[in-house]
């Protein structure tokens, strides 16, 4: 299946196209989208009644999900069914019509046979204008296009337990990037270091930094510095606690059904930020080096995480489930023997006499794929699941999991880069079969993208496998 | 200051001495102690009364720790006055008797002159025989010191806020450790791996391991692989949290004051655990290279363990805390505004609208060595510190300060090792004002260490500076 997928991004790398837009200047053109991409629909806070919404708007969103595929690949109704055939598994790419996706993108995938009904994955692939909010040295002024940023985006969405999530956030996680950056745009393009404190109001005056009110031994007296990078960084992991807020506020309105992984590439200004929440992956390969930008988030990468919130909120295991580890399930007839486990404060093992409360169910268990959250769920980062319980309970697993990305910056100003040099994203699908360093050898080997930086990426999930590249 | 630190240590290493026992045999002699060490006292749980002890014992245990050096200096009163003096600042190390510390165990410190009234600081160089607690297999067993196991041990206490809890943590740490391996003696000397279970009785059946009980598809199925090694870690882990809930049982009726960091080494069966719970460092020097063997923990690398504690746990901040990270102290007329902050999930900032409870303090503030915890503390793990309270005010600091260590584990089978090579331990005060490389390039340049394996280590404090150099 691998080489199939390897065929069409070889395929559609060697299709002509538009050159690029060149990365590294960030005076863009105005807000463009090269797809013919989703409405732009701004994120919105509803009013509470939308909590309880009708029923009609739900099932449109539900139909739409369960068989949308990402706008770039402009699927006919009929190319639509081929997607969502579990028998014939067309690989699906972007049609050659000489019209490219941004930075010689490339994109491939695949429906995973049998596994849910549809393919519950989702991908995206923008250029977003930002507008500037207002004035942030307080006089209102005139929006003007022309002082905007704008970011490419990548998306790569691995849905679960339902294709809503996925479907949202591949429809939406874009907005809200480019509405938490709306305040920034002045800012971003002031080489200055960032204000600290903002007037409430246009027009009024920011205060000064203080720093001379407090005697020069305190801890008080310093100032931090904040750069640039890390206000973008903010943005993003604010944009996605914000997603993950409307897919609860949303749930019940429109059947936000499942959730996803979520794995996105923002480039803005210079620098490449790879913000991944779940176990897809993403790589650089500059040289033949590969350069890893993402570290996968499971209940084995994150135990002492989940363990250290069961220990300090015992409420959230509901007396089903014990934050303790232990190597394997314990049997009622071990009482009183001795164990092995671990504690949240621990990466080392130790005996312990097993008590009552040890034979619960622990609140992480199981290895590598088969590792598990509650018994439930082998991710622990994402967006959505609000309406996850544990099998056959009420206990929600939400508080275990986390809509927080880590982000990694890359910059891309600082190396120089050949033709070859692409980024890779993939959900775990790919990374399942394929080594970081199988998926840069099987890529093609030239590219029509610019050199000096590096293009798009390259992907599979338990659904789908897919192609980003340059 | 350091130059004659780096003499007393050339002087040292210099010296003749019996060669150290190889570090390479698990099968070292019967419980030897090459050191005029503290007498052998062994932990142990007093009974409730002690709590509330006499003022007799407490006495004792807070004079000796007022004027105590590490017992392998030998100091006379005279020598021990000289140590103690602010105005000499004499440089310490073990006397040249021809009885060297074990490894060819370098050491040197120095009193930092008017920064509290005794050197609060403390270090210990030992080796422990640990003899098996009885038969794993069931049976009981003629205790046979023949079949136990040697471990050699190196640690350093850099207390703060009086000296009890490093005087403490240096008699007793390593009798923890050697209380925690007592169940593996058998265990780790079998090359099978460890058992997950054992009975609960000598002579008990331990219960077979059930894997075939559940399906192949359940997060259940699978029996982790649990390593000798992560049986060491977790031993020095739990001693670790077990000193410290001693000081806690203990420190009204022995007036265990203060706190300290705690960095100490452990030797067995070729492996090197290095468990750090503090702002010390460890460092190994192999043919040139530099080996990080620690990491530091203070208010800024551990801000998202702490923020995320205060946030689960809002009753620890007492309402004069904010568990919110802002650049700079917030003034109350800037009420309104809108400030840049982080929060628990936060690499990057924002900007949020300033709220009155924004205006407490926040929980983690500073930079560098000025960072603090709740204004107070600037270390965030060790021992001790149970009778820490925010300045004016009855809030504890302890619950955000961890006394779990970070180990590392360092094979010294798995290489190959020059004389010159060295393992080098150094409190703040080392590394405030020496990098890695300067430790390296500064020491002897030949040692009499046995080749194959490096030896001592070298540091300093706020209070002392000293080397272990091989």
């Amino acid at each position: 299946m691998l080489n199939r997928v390897r065929s069409a991004v070889a395929h559609l790398v060697s299709s002509g196209g538009a050159p690029p837009p060149s990365p590294k200047s960030p005076d863009l053109p105005k807000a463009t989208s090269a797809l013919p991409a989703a409405p732009p629909e701004a994120p919105r806070s509803p009013p509470a009644r939308a909590e309880r919404g009708s029923a009609a708007p739900a099932k449109t969103v539900e139909a739409r999900a369960s068989f949308s595929r990402p706008t770039f690949l402009q699927l006919s109704p009929g190319g639509l069914r081929r997607a969502d055939d579990h028998a014939g598994r067309a690989v699906q790419s972007p049609p050659d019509t000489g019209r490219r996706l941004p930075w010689s993108t490339g994109y491939a995938e695949v429906i995973n046979a049998g596994k849910s009904r549809h393919n519950e994955d989702q991908a995206c692939c923008e250029v977003v204008y930002v507008e500037g909010r207002k004035s942030v040295s307080g006089a209102p002024r005139e929006p003007s296009r022309g002082q905007g940023l704008c970011f490419y985006y990548w998306g790569l969405f691995d849905g679960h337990a339902g294709g809503g999530a996925a479907e949202m956030a591949s429809r939406l996680l874009h907005r809200h990037i480019q509405e938490q950056l709306k305040d920034l745009v002045e800012i971003l393009q002031d080489p200055s270091p960032p204000p600290l404190c903002l007037p409430s109001t246009p027009g009024a005056p920011g205060s000064s930094d203080p720093s001379h009110l407090v005697g020069p031994q305190s801890c008080w007296s310093s100032q931090k510095e904040v750069t640039h990078e890390s206000l973008v960084v903010g943005a993003i992991e604010n944009a996605f606690q914000l997603m993950d807020e409307q897919m609860a506020r949303e749930r019940r309105g429109h059947q936000v059904e499942g959730g996803c992984c979520a794995l996105v590439v923002v480039y803005l200004l210079g620098k490449v930020y790879v913000a991944n929440a779940g176990d897809s992956r993403a790589i650089i390969v500059r040289n033949g080096e590969i350069i890893p930008m993402s570290r996968e988030f499971t209940p084995e990468t994150e135990r002492q995480r989940l363990q250290l919130l069961g220990f300090l909120k015992p409420e959230l295991l509901g007396g089903e489930f014990t934050h303790l580890e232990f190597p394997r399930r314990i049997q009622p007839k071990e009482l009183g023997q001795r164990m092995l486990y671990r504690d949240q404060n621990m990466t080392g093992w130790a005996y312990k006499k097993i008590e009552l409360e040890d034979l619960r169910f622990p609140l992480v268990c199981g290895e590598g794929k088969k590792a598990r959250v509650m018994a439930t769920i082998g991710v622990t980062r994402g967006l959505g699941d609000h309406n996850l319980r544990v099998c056959s309970s009420t206990l929600p697993i939400k508080p275990f999991l986390s809509c927080f990305p880590e982000v990694r910056v890359y910059d891309l100003t600082q190396y120089e880069h050949c033709p070859d040099d692409v980024l890779v994203l993939g959900t775990d699908g790919l990374w399942d079969v394929t080594s970081d360093c199988e998926v840069h050898s099987s890529g093609p080997s030239s590219g029509p993208g610019g050199p000096g930086h590096p293009s798009g990426p390259w992907l599979a999930s338990p659904q789908q496998q897919a192609g980003f590249r340059g």
